[in-house]
């Protein structure tokens, strides 16, 4: 776990803003779940599964009830719609927070982490999925990140194990082994398919059939991915065939966003439809379809960071720094004041160590303007501006220093 | 631990807003740090104390590290400095996050609530203390909640107790009695002091000089505060000798925000100056002054729900649900398309269940403005706008809809 300097929460909160703002454009209303849930709710049949329990932080309250640090926003989500079964369907929210897992301590790996998912609970039509997407094209438009999104049917892949004649209990471990397919190549997904027990004839089938889409265009699952390719129709969306999605509670479509030309290699968002989770999750025979998509804001951070190296971070939000002589703190804080009510994101050296060591201060935290009030500059009734960066210096009116300030981060 | 369903959470998030915004128009930047901290971190002397303590919840690692769940911003942003010891000063952050304890569970009481905190390190100024104020001023003027200020100075109180022979180590437990005054009256305070071991006789001074302000304005403490109240000058700030505050390692001015005219009667923001507290937490020679307010996100929000019970909460954020005929589907969503380009809130029928269907579904979650794309409109290269609360119709192009939309919610 780590703190967020404001250096990094000021980038952080932005990304976060444009998330919200699109989820909201987009029609999904948030929706907030505690951090701490019942353990019985976290360790249920149908929720994450035995390897996320393992990094599951476990604890109890005085009255001795077990409870756990949620590990992800689906789960919740499920439990949610359960305990609220009159909500009206499609039931379309969003949700960005922090998720936990007891992992190792290692490089780049955080153990508190932030999730943004934006579900749609109640819908099985394929435009559904074509809306997360969707989202996704206009989250990177608007953060300005190159993408490609993969996308794929789950559906594609069971029927082309079938076809390959996999036997149907190694079915997902054939799924699992394709996935690493561009990480790792033919011949080690062969090796491994192998290793877990599938037929080298078999195995060798599945991966060239996955590497063959337009004997795959005959599938069913191919006829469901068909509309949701067509609704976005985008060349940023590409059909891959052998993308398969570690998750095995997944029904249908299937997707995950990359940055391209990055180093940053893992997917930025990705998610997919989930038909039987929550009704399975709440015990129910009702089904309860359900897809959606899920930002990581990590990777995605190190994306921009990557692409801003030549721009320096923000280390402040504030963007002008008041800077009075000794004996006018009071004059100092009226300017203070008055620019705060024309919008203008104002601090104040409240100690009036002088212009010296004030400037030091601005120049500290990348302060791009700096008032002086001197006996001068309130005989004229004005206030001296100083840009920081290019050191210019002129003799203006409050008003004058606002406008000249707004225009400037306009 | 409760779940904030999109009625609540767009309300919280409103709040959340303009808390943001007023902090960093104030000059503080945000700062981010974990929900779980190191528990030699939350149990160090001078932190949160042994009653806090008893209410964190406690958890470990796989690596058998003991860990707890924050129940303060301040623990952690004393933590911050401690580690971050170049940050130039005076530090202005704030911090809007969750923070736990871990109480019986009764009514109107959550073991998860927000915290919005934002604090001056560095700072021994009483333009610092003044500023703190008046960002309480200025929020609550946004949030359009009438408040008042008591406002104080605990060095006011400890010169009153010595002035009144109460025996020195008994100077907490007589402040912590008077601060109870306006809940219970002077016969329960003199009763309740001299319980605890206090004369008499001393308790009875120390109490009506807590009510003479005039003859206490010869004391330090009033010498301190003046110069706040006169960079403040505002009349919903009161001077209140009697006010305490429980914590105990405030050291100087110390305030808090009360709502009036409501039935809530608990504090709505509070804080003060606490000059001590991170150099003895950090083990430091250094004395590391600080001054800070902390917002409570529940007790504002009661406060509102109580003002605005005449006005529906939002359901949801969407603006306006398009409603497509079965066969236009396509066309359905690219006015959907088209209108979120323009910004506003949309959401579609996907499924296209027909008219009625959609209406109710608009209904439901009180979307304002429904969007009707059927054969006639299509023909005419319009679409039907349907105002839900007046009933009225228009048949419209799809700027204009956004038009009409945007004039309805400004």
């Amino acid at each position: 776990m780590r703190d967020f300097s404001p250096e990094e929460k000021i980038l952080r909160d932005e990304v976060i803003a444009i998330l919200k703002n699109v989820f909201e454009l987009y029609g999904f209303s948030p929706l907030e779940t505690p951090v701490v849930e019942r353990w019985e709710v976290l360790s249920a049949k149908y929720s994450g599964g035995e390897e996320i329990l393992k990094e599951t932080f476990k604890l109890k309250d005085q009255g001795g009830r077990d409870l756990g640090l949620r590990y992800d926003l689906t789960v919740p989500l499920a439990r949610f719609i359960g305990m609220n079964p009159t909500i009206k369907r499609p039931f379309k929210r969003y949700q960005i927070g922090t998720v936990y897992r007891d992992g190792p301590i290692k490089k780049g790996r955080t153990r508190e982490f932030y999730q943004c998912d934006a579900d749609i609970v109640g819908s099985s039509s394929p435009l559904a999925d074509a809306e997360c997407v969707q989202l996704a094209l206009e989250v990177f438009e608007r953060l300005e990140i190159d993408i490609i999104v993969k996308i794929n049917n789950r559906k594609i892949l069971s029927e082309l194990a079938r076809m390959a004649a996999v036997p149907e209990d190694l079915t997902d471990a054939a799924i699992l082994s394709l996935d690493k397919f561009e990480k790792v190549g033919p011949d080690e997904v062969i090796r491994e398919m192998v290793e877990r027990g599938i037929p080298l004839a078999s195995a060798e089938r599945f991966l060239s059939g996955a590497q063959d889409p337009e004997a795959l265009k005959n599938s069913e699952g191919y006829r469901e991915l068909e509309p949701v390719l067509s609704a976005v129709r985008d060349a940023r969306v590409v059909w891959t065939p052998s993308l398969a999605r570690g998750l095995s509670y997944y029904t249908g479509t299937i997707y995950e966003v990359y940055a391209k030309g990055s180093s940053v290699t893992g997917s930025l968002a990705a998610g997919g439809r989930y038909d039987n989770m929550i009704g399975q999750f709440l015990g129910s025979t009702e089904k309860i379809p359900a897809v959606g998509i899920s930002f990581g804001l990590e990777p995605i951070l190190e994306v921009l960071k990557e692409q801003r190296r030549d721009l320096p971070m923000r280390k402040t939000v504030t963007q002008v720094y008041v800077i009075p002589f000794k004996n006018l703190l009071t004059e100092g804080r009226r300017v203070c004041q008055q620019l705060r009510r024309m919008g203008i994101k104002t601090d104040m050296d409240f100690a009036a160590k002088g212009i010296s060591d004030g400037l030091k201060y601005a120049n500290a935290y990348d302060i791009p303007f700096v008032v002086i009030v001197g006996p001068d500059e309130v005989a004229q009734g004005k206030v001296k501006l100083r840009d920081m960066r290019s050191g210019e210096e002129r003799l203006l009116a409050v008003e004058e220093v606002a406008q000249q300030i707004s225009r400037s981060s306009a």
